[in-house]
Order: C-alpha cells, then structure tokens, then sequence
C-alpha cells in the first residue's frame, strides 16, 4: 500500500467519492490508485478550469467536497479562475495538486513553480504532503479544512508522498465540530428590527438561501416588516412558487443605492456587507448609506439556520405563522417571433421542471429570467459568483453529477461559453441531463455598457475589436457537435420554445444556440 | 491625458505595439485609450491562455515583447500556464493585469484577489502602478526587464491610476544595457575543449540556437569534435538543410542518459544543466554523470553569438572552416494506405515551405519530425517549454501575427489542443497564415507511456477514464467550423498529402484532423 492509497483511503472514508480530474506524470501513482477503488467516480475535464468549476457545482448541490486532480502549478493555474468563483461561493473543495517528487524539486525541472505561491491566493488552506507517512493526517486536516467553515483547500501531493509505501491504515470519519450561533447577535439583531420597523434589511446566502431557512425569513419579513434582499452573484438559492424569494441587489450602483437607501439597519445571515462590484469615478463603493447600522446575525461558518430560527424565536413569531408569497407569473402573451432575450427569460421560467437546477451565466443576458424565477416550478438557482467567467458550463457539469435525475439548465452568455467549452465534452462523456442555452449575442454586452459607464459611447476599431465576438460568429451547434453534445440552433420565439420542448422531454446533454 | 494613455505611449514609443487583449470592465480606460491609438495592433483572445501564448510565439519571432491585456486576478490566473511557458522559453511579454481603483480593494468586491502573489510565481518583475503619475515610470521598468534578461513581466493597472489624470509627455526610447561576455569562461571552455577531445559535449540555445550562431558551433563542432546538443523543449531553433543539426537531448531518462554517457565536460551556452523531465523511483533526476564538469559558456542575457564566436577565435577556427552537414532526406517511399504519425512527419518535413514556421505541441506524436526537420526546407522550429500542455494553437498565432508571409504549421496533439482551442477563432479573426494539423489519437498517449513506467501495464475503468479521449471522440473538423477556421479529415496517407498541398497553397488559417 502506498501513500496515494491512503489518500483514496481517507477522501472514501470521509464520503469524498467522485474526482474531477486532468492528471499528468506527476499524478500516474495516484491515478493507478484511483483505478483501484472502482467505488471513486473519476470524471475527466479535457481543461483544469472544467475540473475545479465542476467540482464547485458538485459542493453547492451536496454541501460536500469532491476532490479535484490537478497536473503541478500550470494544471492548478488552470484551475485557479474556478477556484476563485468557488472561494467566493464558499464551496467546500479538496484539491490535490500532484508535484514532482521532493528531491527533484531542486533540478527546476521544467514544470517546476512555487504551486504554494499559486493555491494561496484563491485557497483557505494549502498543506504541502511531507512523504507517504503524512497522507493520511495531511488529508484529513483538509477534509476538515474544506467544511470548517466549507472554503477551497489544496493538497499538494509530491510523487514520492504518492509511491512511498505507508502503513496500511482503516481511516475513519473525521469528527467536524458541530456549527454554533451567537445569541448575543442574535438578540442585538432582534432588538434592532423591533426598533426600525420598515426599515431593516436582512441578506441571506448560503444555508440562509434555502427553502426552510427562507421560509422562517419569510415569516420575519412578513411580521416585523424586514425587507430580505440577496447578494448580487448568489451561489445558490431555492426558488420557486411557495417559496420566500428575496430581492437580488442590482449590480449598477446607482440602482444599488436606490434599492438600500430606507435601509437603517443591514442584517447579514452568512454573507458580507455587499459592494459595488466596480469602483467607478465618483460613485461609491458601499452600497449602504454611510449610517447605516450593519449588524451580523450569523456569519460564514456558523448554523445560519438556527440563527434564523432563534431570531424568530426572540421575535416572538409563531413557527405557523403565514408568509406572503407573490403567486402568479406576470400575464403575459407567448412571445412569438424574432427570439429576444426577455422571451428566453419568460419561456425557461414556464417550462423549468420541476426540481430543476438552474445555472445562470448569461451575465447580461438573463436579468429577466432571476425575476420570473420566482413563480416557476421549485429549482434550485446559481450563478458564478467570484466574477470570473467560465464558470457556467462547468458549474452545470457538477451540479448533474451530483443530483442525477434532476434536469440541468444553463443559462450561458457565449463570451463566458467560450472559456471554459472544453466542458461540453464531459457532459457528453458522462450523459448529463444538461440543457445548455447559449445567449448568442456574438459580444461581450456587459462591456459595451461599462465603456458607456466610463463615459465611452462612440467606439472605434481597437475597442470594437476587443468587446465583439462577431467577424466570424462563433457556430455553437458546430463546437457543440465537435464535443459530442447534440444541440440545435433557434432565431425564433417558435423554434426556440420546440427546441427547449424537446431538449426537457429527453435525456442527456443538448444545446441550443439562441441567436438574439 | 489619463494614465492609460501614458501607457499606450510608453509602449508605442518601444515599438511595443501588439497587444493581445481580453479585456474586463477594469480595463475600460485603458481600452478606451488604445481605441484613441490605431497605431497598436489589439488582437482579441477569447480565453487568456490563448492571449499569454500568442505573447510567447510573438516574443519568440521577434525578440520583442508584446504587451497583454488581462482582468484582474482570474484573467491573470487564466493566462498563466502560457506564462510558464513562456518564462521557461525566457520570452520577453508585458502583461498588463487591470485591478480595481486602488480604494476600492479593502472593500474586497468579488473579483479582488491577491494578483501579485498570483503573478510572482510565471513573471520575473511584477511591480503595481502607484496612481497615473507612476504609470510612465513603471511601464518603462517593466519594458526594461522584459528584455534585460528577456523574460515575463507583469504589471498591474489599477483603474484609478488608468482613468487618472496624468502629465502629458513624450516618452522616448529607453535605453538597455549592451550585452556582455564573460572572457574568463570563454578561455575555460576552450581549454577543457582542448583537453578532452571527443568528450565535450555543448547545449546550445536561445540566440545560440539562430542559424548564425549555429554555423560558429557547427564549425567548433567540426574542428573540435565537440558533440552538440539541444534541450528536450526547443524555445525556438533554426532548422533545415545548411544549417547545422544539434541532437535534441531525448525526453526518457534512460535514453538521455545513455547519449550523454560519454560526455566529460558539458558546456552550456544559454541554459541550464538538462535534468530528468519527471523523478522515476530509481532513476536519476541528473542526466550527465556524476563527474561530468559542466561549464557555462555564456548566459541567458549575455550575447551568447558573441562567446560562441569568442570560443572560435580562443580555439583558433577560421570563420572560413568547412562545417559538414547531413543532407539529404532518407531514401524512403512516399507512405501510402492507412494514416501513421510517421507518414505525418515525413510528409510536412517533405512539404515545409522554406521560412516557415513550426509550432510542435504533437507530444508524442510528431517525434520523428524533429530527426527529419534537419533535411527539410530552412525554418524556425519550436515548441512549448514549460512542459504545460495548451502552448501550441496560442504560440502558431503569435507567431503568425509576429511574421506576416511566413506560413505557420502547428503540429498539435488533440488532447493538448483542447486545453487553447479557443485560439482557432482568433485565427479565423486575424485571417493568420497558420496550418493546424491535429494528429487525433483520441488519448493522452504521453500517459499511457508513463503509467508503464511506473510499473502499470494493465489499466482498468478508472484510469481509461482519465486517460482516453474517446466516447465520445472529439470532431475537430465540427470544432475548427465552430471558430470560422475550415477543416477537413485525413485518415489516409493520400488524403493526408491532399489537404496539405491545399492548405499550404491557400492563405488563412486551415486545420487538418489526422486521425492516426
């Protein structure tokens, strides 16, 4: 038995079973360990940035780390954008980083790089693997590390830690320390919303963003009057008829600012005060006015839930009590024609199945659906959410190996698409129940209206050059096919609705073109 | 006049005047302010890797940096395998990295990351423009380190230092340091030439590598019998019939060191000692003996065609001296029937169009071309040197665009193409004179070598699944017309032969998908 068994050993132990994987040289010990536990799902990425977006929407969909298999630094630098968004998303994540064995480090070997120096920026905990006898404590500090609070750690695993013979060992569960909540805030917070009624706002995330935390919210909002917002990029939220559906904070800021300014008193359930995602000249950063009282219920890594169920308590609110639900969509006629934006927007949010898993990285391109979401059948929402596109396709890929059986939409923006498209061909390699719609509005939309955000409204041959996927447009039915994934392509309100019909009504991954 | 403006100029006025650009919103001044300078080529990406290793392959041709355009920390992050790459190759690249007004950053907005601790690791300079009076200052340092040693800079734009108000001015050249030689280690080397003839063996590289400086090391070669050898990864090497052929060090450890068994001085002219790719248990990581002396002739930022042709005159060889050269292809039958790497090699040695250029990111596949390429037509050869996959379609481009009316052949492997393919639309965008053969073999061929050795010769359902590319096998033709590039399949030798004599007879780019 060698170190990469034990490692295999301790990740199965600890119910780690799939491994979102581009191995190299460096790795072929553990990968000949992998192919002796057949009870480890390994699934390849054909690029880093599939393998770690992937195992984000895995973590968002079971609360749970996958492990990722990454090639030494440059494998994990292609990883590094994705592990940025899930950071961000607060995604429990176990990266194990093969490197050259020990002794060889010395030679600089042409691979060799300071894969410390590259995990640090966008992990919460990076242990480097001191030989074959330190697999097991080593991967069991990180599986603790990765759910305690849930953040992004990185195993690097030297070559020699991987062969070197290890004591054969039955590795148990690790025990976590159970998660507490602060009655103190708890009651400070209570005290606040009884003092500024009308005129509290309270933004829930992670746990906080779930059905049962969302009701109890609900029922808070409902009975005191406290107005419950979202961040701008959610990680993941329930939504849904019958469920409480908050108000996602706008990323302009001068709209922001308008939607927080009766805002006295901010309460955060898992979150950070939330900010402008630019700075701009002359606008602010803080979305909140300067006075107001920003007041932590729970933070990251404490039991949101029962936070949420202790502040109604202290509210005195009846665990009965009623919470009122906006209840219809808007009554609207099917769009027909020309395929727009908004009639993507109105047609996905009618026809989601119910349970589905919706991920959005159409950036400019779906604002309407988020609103319309809220009287669609009950899914489950994400976006990405460190900023860094690239993350749809991938996050789409982890989310349907985790929940098989659950139909998968993407909302992806063809810029975004395009980063990390290698994933289409997982999706085709494992069968995932994936609805791909790529927004195919052949630009980077979201710059045009930044270059008017800075006061650039007529463009030239440079700029143009640099924000317009046009000349030539891409053919994502072509990339789709290349890949393995059927798809189709729709420039109208009609062929789109029995594209989307039909993608639904069968298994498997399928794409649709939605040329807008 | 704002700071990105200074910027613009400061590179403009160093002839840096390419830039490989995917821009966020960060960046809106900066490319607002190349809009205003139609004099700068702004070249889009729709990936980073592929902006960070064209920068290579432009780096390469001219030995001039060019500069990127990069988002923050993740856009960064994107771009850094290319970046290793490219330091490995030592090519000078200017990579502008956007990051939020500097006041912005404590509110830690979702895209804030750590960019320096990011770029340290790939850049040999990373300095933060301190507001837009710094910007001249800083660009020209890093202009100066990218080329005093040549290497990969980066540089970090914040948004308020671009948009900031900045004192116009006129900046001219700056001024680098003549490159030296080191006497003492010329008559060092000349003397353990002398002593031990036959036994000298010399790694030649970078500027030593050029068809100039190889004539002198030929002719050393020749008077000498000293035995010359390139690197496993060619940076970049002039190739082809009159030019003289080092031997390429092999990459198996057992094969290097078997051909550098008999060498008792090893004389390095631009590198560094060769050293074992990857540590195999029980292998050595050095490949010389233990007693081999090694010597350094000239290094990397020295004038190494200035100590070659110092060694000449120290050992008394007239630049008049015969130097002898193979020189004719192997007398072999045109290949026919069924498609083999082989057939490839021979067929694109045959073929090369003189002054062309050859991308080589095969892997395993292209082994052969090398051995012929010393027949073939005068070209410039190279290949990625970081050992990071993802190099090849990034580098045919940059170098494409550096060389105008040069024809570019990128021998590509499927599994490494995937990692940059995005690379193909920017081919179709530029309209670049780049032939792209894929020789589609549908596996990480590289790591069913290396699971041998490490002893594995059985694989099983675990390790196919992440080293195979098959099921479903990727259509490169579907791929290629996805991005605007044509494409066409060649499983016979015939065909094979076809398409070339079309693609290289045509302008634009074109891809082959060599199913072997």
């Amino acid at each position: 038995m060698n170190g990469a068994d034990v490692l295999c050993d301790v990740l199965l132990a600890n119910d780690v079973k799939v491994c979102f994987a581009n191995p190299g040289t460096s790795e072929m010990h553990f990968v000949a360990a992998l192919d002796r536990k057949p009870e480890m799902r390994c699934v390849l990425g054909l690029f880093e940035g599939v393998v770690t977006g992937a195992a984000d929407g895995y973590a968002r969909m079971t609360d749970h780390p996958a492990a990722t298999l990454l090639h030494t630094g440059p494998g994990l630098a292609n990883g590094l954008a994705n592990m940025h968004n899930a950071r961000r998303a607060r995604s429990p994540m176990i990266n194990i980083v093969g490197d050259h064995a020990s002794y060889h480090l010395p030679l600089d070997a042409p691979l060799t790089s300071d894969i410390e120096g590259l995990a640090a920026p966008m992990s919460s905990f990076v242990r480097r693997i001191e030989g074959a006898a330190d697999v097991q404590p080593a991967t069991e500090a990180a599986f603790r590390a990765s759910l305690t609070p849930p953040g992004v750690t990185t195993l690097i695993l030297p070559a020699d830690a991987a062969w070197g013979d290890a004591t054969p060992v039955s590795p148990g569960k690790v025990v976590l320390s159970p998660l507490s909540i602060d009655r103190d805030a708890v009651r400070a917070v209570a005290a606040a919303i009884r003092a500024a009624p009308g005129r509290v706002g309270m933004i829930v995330r992670e746990k906080a963003a779930r059905a049962d935390a969302l009701e109890i919210a609900g029922q808070i909002s409902t009975a005191c009057d406290v107005r419950l917002f979202s961040e701008v990029l959610i990680a993941r939220m329930q939504r849904g008829r019958g469920r409480v559906a908050p108000t996602r904070i706008p990323y302009p800021v001068d709209a922001a600012t308008a939607m927080l300014r009766d805002i006295d008193v901010l309460v955060l359930v898992g979150g950070k005060e939330p900010v402008a995602f630019f700075a701009y000249p002359g606008k602010p950063g803080r979305l909140v006015r300067d006075d107001c009282q920003v007041l932590t219920l729970a933070a990251h890594g404490q039991d949101l839930y029962a936070a949420l169920d202790a502040l109604r308590d202290e509210l005195g609110i009846m665990p009965s009590q009623r919470t009122v639900f906006a209840s219809a969509f808007p009554d609207e006629p099917t769009p027909s024609g020309r395929l727009t934006e908004e009639a993507i927007a109105l047609s996905v949010a009618r026809k989601l199945p119910a349970d589905a898993i919706v991920c959005d990285e159409a950036v400019t391109s779906a604002r309407r659906f988020f609103a319309l979401s809220a009287f669609a059948a009950p899914h489950d929402y994400m976006m990405g959410t460190g900023g860094s596109i690239g993350g749809g396709i991938p996050l789409a890929t982890g989310a349907a190996i985790a929940c098989p059986g659950r139909k998968v939409i993407n909302l992806e923006a063809d810029g975004s698409g395009m980063y990390t498209v290698q994933g289409l061909w997982t999706q085709a390699r494992e069968n995932l129940d994936v609805v791909t719609i790529v927004f195919s509005n052949r630009t980077y939309a979201i710059l045009h209206g930044e270059m008017r955000n800075v006061g650039v409204n007529a463009i030239g041959e440079n700029a143009r050059r640099m924000l317009d996927l046009d000349n030539p447009a891409l053919d994502w039915v072509a990339l789709a096919k290349g890949m393995g994934v059927e798809a189709a392509r729709a420039d109208t309100c009609e062929r789109f609705d029995a594209l989307l019909d039909a993608a639904l009504s069968r298994p498997g991954p399928f794409l649709i073109e939605a040329v807008i």
